[in-house]
Formats: structure tokens, sequence, C-alpha cells
């Protein structure tokens, strides 16, 4: 990879680490007999896309109506969005439906109510199940008001029952790979007697998980039979801190110019700030940082011997706190890479990707 | 303003309080004989940029060169870039150089180094200063390293030193207005001390400051030649903690779609998230919050008799706290108000605006 023609802030995209990565998800997956329905969010690009359907895959999870259209304007024709329905996007919603088949997520009786009234045409539905996150979702127990939802599905033919949709984001909350496997194993538990209670009722419902920290690190999948992970795709510093990835497994650092040197105080100012990274952060020994410096070189990058961290983000500037000899070492206008905490937020900022194969990705939704 | 037809989320600005911010600095820097050089980074429209023409600003600030190319290709024509120079974009700057009156800011050798190597083009040049933000600039009394930077001057005709330029940042930091007010007045002092240094060397030197909150609500501007404030033009949730604003002259909010409703925890989820927000908090009652909720209505928004706010953040989903009496109140696909906590980053985020006159503004950066 050539970088010197970079003048300000590039996400480079590491193309094999990528490619490895969807592969290994891809054929867990096949392994485990789960059906792969991918989340797109966190690439965002047709080009990345493509090289999910170059293996096979042809059903995807987007996070928006929006985002939907994208795809679905790139010929994926299956398609879940992995949000509370939107009902005000009821227009969108319809010309989707027309030509895709578009799978939404409920939780509420006015929502399904709503879709009954309005739809032109057949969307498929998931019941979103909540396994203990508390963000969205029934409680995986209150089979009252899925069966509220569940009757509604009977007096249309435009709704259709697919199964349930549950995200067990709690294990971002883990402290460690063993608590990310008892979190996944509490879910596939409580989505297991989910699945017997209305298995019999219907036959063919699919129960369908998603976070990255489990879908990597754990073989046991139990009753599930659909994953739809998506940061795996790049991981990141929130994933590596997890244990969820190895180091050599992320796929995306930012490249950003030596801007200005404290001596006093050991910090490097770069060009790159919460426009390009936002502002997620996660605590390593106790401090919030923003980001990790490595070292870029012509394979894409490698890690310093010693960690070094960007402790403050505005705007446009963040600060590196690094030692001596590295304060030295890096000059004026040299290029330095950022391993961004979450690849999710630093691609939606970013727009774009150059490519360790020397290929320009933008065209993001 | 009729907000029936959103149906995601969608940035508002209120006209007329942007406009009075707008007047309200315009005024103050004028009856204070002050050059007034807005920022223009926390709007980034050119329609907004012409309301400050209208009222007779003809210099801006920008933070990247990017910046200035998008204003300058709309007739703005002298520009500083209140970020230390970026020597990679040596080629974006001399194109900029040579149509416009270009300032950069300067704060070590090796940059004007390359500068007098490479430009084509005369620029002027503000030296950075740090008056205790410690994020970029010299130490106000670091005579010695300020000399080595004007000793180069000398030596080229493409290089003209304007000034010192500081942004007192640290007055984010503060805990009240007073505390805000000190802050400034200790700047004031060093940057006193400082022109009064170089004064009879360069007696047409301009000592710039920057920061919203010393801007908003001082009224003793010592020495000070220009001010570089940004945010007032559209305030924040941020702002309004620091007391740096009154409640009703934050003229942005976003208007989200609630999606789902959790009566057990008093929460209401709606589509608003990092991808809308960014992922910038301040802490309230010792809790992180990144938003909070208003009503909308025809003329714009209005306050909740209590104060209710954004607690959670995903990439799309935003989990609102509210109480019972609210949780009855509001509906599946209603559409609720957040004032954002930052306006840049929102702003930076959502890249465009409907207003209260019913106009869109959108072609941002």
């Amino acid at each position: 990879m050539n970088f010197d023609h970079f003048t300000s802030p590039t996400l480079i995209l590491d193309t094999k680490k990528c490619l490895n990565n969807i592969k290994t998800m891809a054929y867990k997956a096949k392994r485990h007999g789960l059906i792969f329905r991918p989340h797109f969010k966190t690439h965002q690009s047709r080009l990345i896309g493509n090289w999910f359907k170059q293996l096979g895959v042809n059903k995807i999870t987007v996070s928006s109506v929006r985002m939907a259209e994208y795809f679905a304007d790139d010929d994926w024709n299956d398609i879940t969005i992995a949000f509370p329905v939107n009902i005000r996007e009821i227009e969108a919603i319809n010309s989707l439906a027309e030509k895709i088949q578009l799978n939404l997520c409920i939780e509420n009786v006015e929502s399904i109510d709503f879709l009954i009234k309005e739809l032109k045409f057949k969307v498929g539905f998931f019941i979103k199940i909540d396994t203990g996150y508390n963000r969205t979702g029934i409680a995986n127990d209150r089979y009252e008001a899925m069966d509220k939802i569940l009757a509604k599905e009977k007096s249309s033919e435009k709704v259709k029952f697919k199964g349930f949709l549950s995200h067990t984001g709690h294990t971002y909350q883990a402290k460690s790979r063993g608590e990310i496997l008892d979190i996944h194993e509490d879910a596939l538990g409580k989505l297991s007697v989910l699945k017997n209670h209305y298995h019999k009722k219907y036959p063919d419902l699919i129960v369908s998980v998603g976070d990255t920290p489990s879908c990597s690190i754990s073989e046991e999948f139990g009753n599930i039979n659909e994953i739809r992970p998506g940061n795996f795709v790049f991981y990141d510093m929130m994933q590596f801190n997890l244990e969820s990835c190895r180091f050599d497994q992320i796929a995306i650092a930012v490249a950003c110019p030596v801007v200005a040197k404290h001596n006093k105080r050991n910090e490097i100012i770069i060009h790159g700030g919460a426009v390009h990274f936002s502002k997620e952060s996660i605590n390593i020994n106790n401090k919030a940082v923003y980001g990790m410096l490595v070292k870029l070189n012509k394979d894409g990058w490698k890690n310093y011997p010693e960690a070094f961290y960007l402790t403050k983000l505005s705007q446009e500037h963040g600060t590196l706190e690094v030692n001596y000899e590295l304060l030295q070492e890096l000059k004026i206008g040299d290029l330095v890479g950022i391993i961004p905490i979450h690849s999710c937020l630093t691609a939606n900022l970013m727009k774009g990707y150059f490519s360790t194969e020397n290929e320009v990705i933008g065209n993001l939704l």
C-alpha cells in the first residue's frame, strides 16, 4: 500500500483481514447450520457487500429503512431491518416491500395494527425479543404480549410471522471472555424455551441472534437458526478489548497527519478528531481512550511494542499520549495510524475507504 | 413549522433564534471594537454563512483545509484555518492562497520552514498560543520559541505574521459562570503581557481568541483584537449547562420518531442514535446524558415542565428516560424533539437542516 499521497485523515481498509473475517464468520455459520444474515450497518458499502455475495450470502440485515433502500438498489432482495419498525416511514416500506423480501421488527400492537392497515405489499416480521439487554423488545417470557401481536397476524395477508429476533447487546458490557459466553448461554437458554413454546404452532419459525462478541467466540448456538453479526467485518478496539477478536483481525485504521508535538507533555496532536472517530471511548487503566496508535507500513500497519492511546478528541484534533522516544521519532507531517474504538461509527463518519490493495472504496450510504 | 412529513430523524433549525444569536454576537464584537471572525465549523452551511455576510461579516474561521475550500468556493475571501497547519495539504493550501487571503496557524519551526520552501503564494500566519488549555500552541510566555518562528518570517515574502491566536477551551470544563470568567480573565492577562512584549516590533499584530463560553458571557476583552466563536450560532445542551446561553437561545433540535415504549422501565425508544448525535455526553446528576427532550410545536419546540434525558445511545437507537404520565402521552409514531449535547457534531452528522420557516438547508460540507 502506498499512502504517500494521503493528505488528510483517511480510512484504510486491510482487504485481506476483512475478507478473512467475512470467510471465518460465513464458515462458522455453515458449520453450525445457521442462516448467515450479516448486518451491513458497519461497512455501509456496496463493494464490501459484494464480497459477501461472492461467498454465497444472499440475506442481509440493516438498521434503517434508508440503508435497506441503499442495498435494495444494489440487488439485495432479502433484507431484515433490525430496528423497531418506524411507522412514519410507511411509504418507503411499501416501496421496498413491493420489490424485495422485506422483514421488519415488531414489538408492540400499535405497529402491527398500523402496518396491517397501511401496507400495500406483503412483509415478513420478527417479534423483537429482549433477553436481558433491556434496550428494545418484549421480555423473552412475556408470551401474552407476543400472543397479542401474533393474533393480529391472522387477520391479514400482508404480514407474515417469521420468528423471534434478539440482540444480546449486554455482551458489550462483559468484563471477560467467560462473561460473554455466560451471557450468550443465558440468552440461548431463554430463546430455546421461547422456541419450544411456539414451535408446534409455527414449525418454521426462525430464531435470530446478532451480537459480534457471542458470534465471534462461541461455538454453541443451541436452538438458534440465524446469526446477524455486523461489526466482525472490521472489528475494532472495543472488540479487541472484549477479547472478541485478535488484534491482527482488526481490518481498519485511520491514517492521520501529525500536526504538532508538545515535548513537555509527551503529546502529539494529529488531524483526527470527533468528526472522524465519533466520541466513542473505552476505559483502559481507568482512563477513557478514543483510539490506539499503530505504525503504518507498506502492508498496512503494525503494533508499537508499547501501547499508546488517543486520550483527547476535539472536533478535528486528536491528542496522542506517547513517550520521549516516540516523540523524537515522529516528525511534523508524518502519518500515523489509529485503530478506532468503534469501527461502525468511524466508517459512518469517514464515508469511504482506501484499501491495502490501493483501491478507493467510496459511495457509502 | 409543519413537521407532519418528517419520517426519520430531522435536524430542525429555529431561524429566528439563530439570527438573533448571530446578531447578538456581531453587535457585541462591534460594541467592543473587535474584529468578528466567526468559526463556521458549527453550521458548515453556505446559506447560514450568508446570514453572517448580510450583517457585514467578511472574515471567517474554519477548522480544516477542506472547509476553507468549501467556503472559498462560496466567495469568502478572508479565511483563517484555526488548526495547526497540516503540511501534507500544501497543494490545497497553495490553491487557496492563490485566490484568497488565507491565514494559517503555526506553532513550530518545522511547519514554517516547510511553508517557506513550498508556498507559491503569500499567506498570513498566526502563532498559536496556549493560555492553559494544553491542547495546542506555544505556552504564552515561551518567547524564545515564538522568536524562532518569527526569525524565519524575515527570510521570506511568502509568510506574513498576523498575530497570536488562542483558544481558551478550558472554559468548557468550568463548573460555573464565575469560573468561565476567571479562566477568560486569566487568558486576557496572559495575552496582554504577550501583546505588550511584541507590540513595538509588530504594531499591527492581532490577538485573536475564540471560545463560545467566554465570548458569550464576558463583557471584558482587554487587549484582544479579534473573536472567533462558532458554537454560539446554535448553542446546545453543553453551553446551556455551562450557563453560556439561555435555553431559549438554543437554535437546533432533532425531531425523532418514537418507535417503542417500555412501561416497566419508563423508557421510550426513538430513532435517533450515535449516527445522528455523535456520542458526546455531559454529566447531569452524575449521569451521562446524550440529549434533552423537548415538545415539538408549530413554532419549533418548548420545554417539558420536567427535564427528561436521552440516557443511552446505540448506532440508531436512543433511549429516553421518562415518567409514567409521559409514557402514556407519547404514542408509537409520534415525533419528539431532542436538544443535542454538542451542536457542532450533530450538524456535522446530519448534513442538513429543516428550518422553522419550512426551508430545507442542505448542501453541508
